[in-house]
């Protein structure tokens, strides 16, 4: 990111197909034609670019778009925020499974205001709030041109940090806490790093079904203070690592159901720890791998405790054409955001610090909250 | 065994209620009424007996058991063959979860031959042939004493080392192919642990389904010989362990799909080559650690490819009242093995000779067939 730190921008050195991939990310390929009236065009677009897969500080810089064509379908949105989420950085470094073709424009949620809409559309007007749903490529430019289908109109009234950031983390903590066991009021769930947003948002939406939550967070300096504010979302236990080394956890329970679900996303002990807890015929869930250590487990944890272990990939799930499904989970989600009933915290970073928010998404900086890029 | 082995037998100092409880297993706990006609009594039993649990050969012994009663609703037995299973050996040995209160007799399945009824008694005659299903506690005696509802009559046509074994196995087998994931003739299975009793069924009914299997051994002297013994029986490919030490199994797939289910009776890297041959959303099921090493598991395995680890055990499956659908299929595999559709090898060793089979059993003396105690 030398250039950028720098802010020496310049232009990519664009063929006009490679240009229009870019900032129509997602927005098909159809035959530009020549129009007998005036051709609607975005402003010029400022967006993070990264030319080939690699490290995120080495390989992305900030790239100056020339306009484009708003087709009769498209819409034009003026980007208000979009986070740097753990996904992002690994399309950037080419090792998630799939990612779009380099060059790109990096991002895949974000919220933004409608700049300008196509002759065909009737569902978005200028001024609207709207964010990509499913999330869709290329959310880090300060411009983004995408057909209107791509965009779901949402309410104003809720903070933008929250329309930003709606999907990714809060939608798969409702999804993980759905799709896998059947749960009433007064069932309990397990999870590790439960400090991550995704984490928070299984505390905030387990605790509004009634369902308790047994939260397990790293040994660190500070994990009282962390504990204190899990407990103030709606935590109903929260342990670090090493209270767990004990010979049964379950005698840590207390009043709580044995949890028949467990959420995974660290490896390593941290996930035999869920492991312990679960209930027999109990599953857990893995959907992320924090200490980059694998999932071990015992035959017997198969056979006799007939524990089932299963895995969730938000994309993999959007992938399945649920459109309306996913907004009509993204409007309650935002509602609750609206609400104060879910709440994580973020920190909102100008664009054009957004070097120094990329050091601190990856942790080069001690510890932050998830950093929003505010255009 | 040192008593047994010297025939030594003595018998049992036990109280009434011990004998009871040891020559009726399972037989409930109805109160014993004077009866003003000749009651009928079984013969006196010779059976394999322990007092406490640890290892089989020195916690095991013959023990002479007095006649009991065969009340209305009773059948008493002549047990012609049983086996010494694994699970056998680990319920002795008090590892198995769910195990009979010693002092007790061992064993859980086999075949006999109806010997006595009690007045009551209307759907068996004497002479019939008999399997206790669902599997039940104390079949390594000569003469076994239990309600009518407990054995199952079989086709005596069907050769008797298979109907001694019929279910613990094969049953597994069948189960494993229909519990977790809808197969079609021309799809595949992938499993290590193949020239096991259960992978030997497996290979067999998958074929029968028009379904092919991959099947994963270990290294050992004779492996070439193993291979061809399990490709006479239908297997598809086999391969040894070093054999799929390349980059990517799925090279060695040829014609065949890639599986979406795979089994696991060994554990550690047998147990990463059926995930590695496992298809996107595949499902691999653990039915025994042979190695006795864990299974570990990527966290992308998880999210990426979705696969799903799943356990089976049989005794978990036939604990859900499934009295009628178990014989069904027992004779189902039955008629298979009576048909020489289903096979794998035993070995019948004379009651006299049980401390020979279970060292056998134990590994004590080299790789042996399956031992089968005939009575």
């Amino acid at each position: 990111m030398a250039v950028v730190k720098s802010m020496a921008v310049r232009a990519l050195k664009l063929s006009p197909a490679v240009s229009f991939r870019l900032s129509r990310c997602g927005g098909g390929a159809k035959p530009l034609s020549v129009k007998s009236f005036s051709t609607v065009m975005s402003p010029p677009s400022k967006a993070i670019v990264y030319d080939q897969h690699g490290s995120p500080d080495s390989v992305t810089r900030v790239v100056n778009l020339p306009p484009v064509e708003v087709r009769e379908n498209d819409v034009c949105v003026k980007m208000i925020a979009a986070p740097i989420n753990p996904s992002d950085i690994n399309r950037i470094e080419g090792v998630y499974p799939v990612r779009p073709p380099v060059p790109a424009v990096g991002g895949y949620e974000g919220v933004g205001e409608v700049y300008a809409v196509g002759s065909s559309v009737n569902g978005l007007s200028p001024g609207d709030w709207v964010i990509p749903s499913p999330p869709s490529s290329g959310t880090w430019q300060t411009y983004v041109v995408k057909e209107e289908n791509v965009w779901h109109k949402i309410d104003k009234t809720c903070p933008m940090e929250y329309a930003a950031t709606i999907t990714v983390n809060p939608l798969t903590a409702l999804r993980m806490l759905e799709d896998f066991v059947p749960l009433n009021s007064g069932d309990s769930v397990v999870q590790n790093g439960a400090t991550s947003i995704v984490g928070q948002c299984v505390i905030q939406l387990a605790r509004l079904r009634g369902i308790s939550t047994i939260n397990i967070i790293r040994d660190r300096v500070g994990s009282d203070e962390a504990k204190e504010k899990l407990k103030a979302l709606g935590a109903d236990e929260v342990f670090s690592e090493s209270q767990l080394n004990v010979k049964n956890v379950k005698s840590l329970l207390g009043n709580l159901p044995e949890p028949a679900l467990g959420f995974n996303c660290v490896g390593g002990n941290a996930a035999s720890l869920v492991l312990k807890y679960l209930r027999e015929g109990g599953t857990m869930v893995t959907y992320g791998g924090m200490s980059k250590k694998p999932i071990t487990v015992s035959t017997t944890s198969f056979i006799f405790k007939d524990l089932a272990l299963r895995g969730f990939w938000l994309q993999n799930w959007l992938s399945m054409d649920k459109v309306k499904e996913c907004r009509e989970m993204i409007d309650y989600l935002l509602g609750l955001a609206r609400d104060g009933k879910l709440k994580y915290e973020t920190e909102l970073v100008p664009f054009e610090e957004f070097p120094v928010a990329l050091d601190k998404a990856l942790g080069k900086l001690g510890k932050h909250p998830k950093q929003v890029i505010r255009f």
